[in-house]
């Protein structure tokens, strides 16, 4: 299993007239997650991008426990529990100080710049064996 | 069954450098369908909250199937399928033209303003059985 | 002068802690009458593009009077008072009903798809040209 | 004066078709610079909410001098060069490495839990008129 961390401050306009962060501003934060965890696997989206490859989202779904307020640090929680292959699955949970505030979950597919669907680079699916048997 | 539908019209500050709709962005279509679904049983969510109760997201899910550009105008369609009791539970389709692009749905409990849930109001539940019905 | 309106309704997700609409959004505002108002003049912005055209913003600014709340229809008033050339100045009235909430202005330069500056189109400048003298 | 720098990573949802960051987005980012000037003077601004004072945005402007991309490392740099009275002026300037991307001011006034202006708390101005001497 692959396990990252991410620190997120809410901002001001993620919030909304509830007085708690909007419940899309989530799907943002797993977006901001995974790219870090990304980043942690020496795998920067930005450069998979520039190679060619891209990740949209095929499903994302969010389960709110708690709310989020204006300037809370919280703690996103990226999972990785199975080996990709042509998809990604990805599990988050927001927390904040020992409190589970929410849970998600997203799936990703390669696709190429037309819009193909397409084998992930070799080096990428190598990368992430190694992290997840580590 | 409740059936509703939502024009939306796909803004620019809502594309990403993918060159599409960003995938968050369709959370929000959701709260504007699910928003003008309750205008047309006149039951303005505005009204709702004037009367103390507010409806958070307990849950919310989508599914992507073809990306949707800038300018789209896209049809929301809503459907309620169980009568809401303590909760609500809503689905949503988002069409261009006959082309389905992606389906979600949310789930929504009733909450006072210090955030305790609470039973909805009776005309509330009485005007979705009518129409339920209808 | 050329003067369009177009019809705004705040969404729940443009409102902030503070109970009302995010400063942030009006700039989003602003960016739906701008289309809007080529789109009454029969220049789409979206062909604009498909033509090799962008017309990204070199600066904008609002002036806040007063908040606009959750579910407001409010009129966004677009004018251009100059005939366009490199560039176009656009200036923006936030209305709910006959109440001024905010005022802005925006200014815009034509570039080509790797960023360089180039001239308009000859058939926009001259539907301008038409439109501001009727 | 008062000179503070926030560092700003563009997030992928902050991107829009063009392929970099969306205008409206560098508003949102005055606002985590500004919110981390007043973290570094010690007046954080969720305790002065707590306080019963709100900060709202009286006007903002912004400068577009080269496009901010994804994942981009960005320096948001705050200055207040006037001492704040009744009212707070900030500008801004935000670099990538050490270029000049885009420039911006805001103005804000300070009001009440019911949208009247008041006076800021007093210790407030004081803070202010040390960090400017400094």
């Amino acid at each position: 299993m692959i396990r990252t961390e991410t620190e997120i401050r809410v901002r001001y306009a993620e919030t909304d007239a509830m007085g708690f962060a909007h419940h899309g501003t989530y799907i943002t934060w797993f977006e901001l997650a995974r790219i870090e965890m990304l980043d942690q696997l020496s795998l920067p989206y930005k450069q998979l991008e520039e190679e060619g490859y891209y990740l949209p989202v095929l499903n994302v779904s969010a389960t709110y426990k708690k709310p989020a307020y204006f300037d809370d640090r919280l703690r996103v929680v990226c999972y990785v529990r199975s080996q990709p292959g042509l998809r990604i699955q990805i599990e988050y949970d927001v927390y904040r100080d020992e409190l589970l505030l929410a849970q998600g979950s997203s799936s990703h597919a390669f696709i190429n710049k037309d819009g193909q669907p397409i084998r992930p680079p070799k080096h990428y699916l190598e990368t992430f064996k190694k992290a997840m048997g580590a």
